[in-house]
């Protein structure tokens, strides 16, 4: 089925990245539905390496700070939520259950470029699906990758987790 | 705008990675509105690193085999169209047509780690583009990476272009 004219708009044609808001809150319930589609988009061996921390609190937005480049900081700051995309590279250990019907694990496990590649070109891909799910959901989005990664503590990340649902491949903060 | 159910579906929820092809042709001017779409997805600067080579033609595709992965062959040699999607790691020297309000090429001319992870994510996030394109068009996709880099040869690529029309970004084999 094709999508109609004013879903192509918002998906794609009239969409824009913004740098300001509306002063409008994003519940956690819209997060969870957002994630919900955007964790269907497909990935390598349905490896699924992204993990997002959502950053909600001023607190937890402070903390990114000191890592975005000087033209992020006011749309960032100002964000009702903050969305880090992150990847684990050593997604393989959960794909047992992501991929049970082969031993896919192998297939990365002892071959650090591989899965690196892999993390990296997956992760990517999910976070485009996160854009075109925000939008999906009606969602203003702006996404930037103007930031220093090496001042985005890992201690953010998740641990890792056999199954992803919301609460296992996403944060709250 | 938020999207009804079944776009939901069609994007996310319901999609599937298919493995097998209905016979229908696909067109060229299908090709080029999916394009149309997948290019207006937001990337770092603008910068739209992606190239995208698509294969119509049984010659075009026996190019291609001998760099699949064994259990991709049967899938890809039946598919109406095949889409490799390359991205061009000089893609900075576009960006004075692209981004013309800030001199973004010397943001990534003569640093070579940054082009390169600029190139790989923003042409990741372009194929995920590319996919929702195509299911928003009411095509089925079938994406994978299970074939080696190094056999796609790079004579593949088309020439650097100040414009990103579809003949510019896109090559129909």
């Amino acid at each position: 089925m094709a999508l109609d004219g004013p879903a192509l708009d918002t998906l794609f044609r009239q969409a824009r990245t913004h740098y300001g808001w509306t002063g409008v809150a994003v519940t956690d319930d819209e997060l969870r539905r957002v994630f919900d589609l955007a964790r269907m988009g497909p990935t390598s061996a349905n490896s699924s390496p992204a993990r997002f921390l959502f950053l909600r609190t001023t607190e937890a937005k402070q903390r990114l700070r000191p890592a975005l480049s000087a033209g992020n900081v006011d749309k960032t700051m100002s964000a009702p939520v903050v969305c880090i995309v992150a990847h684990d590279p050593a997604f393989y250990e959960e794909l047992p259950k992501l991929f049970p019907h082969a031993d896919a694990r192998s297939w990365f496990a002892g071959n650090e470029a591989l899965a690196a590649a892999t993390a990296f070109r997956n992760g990517s891909l999910q976070g485009a699906y996160l854009i075109m799910a925000a939008r999906a959901a009606g969602l203003d989005a702006g996404p930037m990758s103007g930031f220093d990664n090496a001042k985005v503590d890992p201690d953010k990340l998740p641990p890792r987790s056999p199954r992803f649902e919301f609460d296992e491949a996403c944060r709250l903060l």
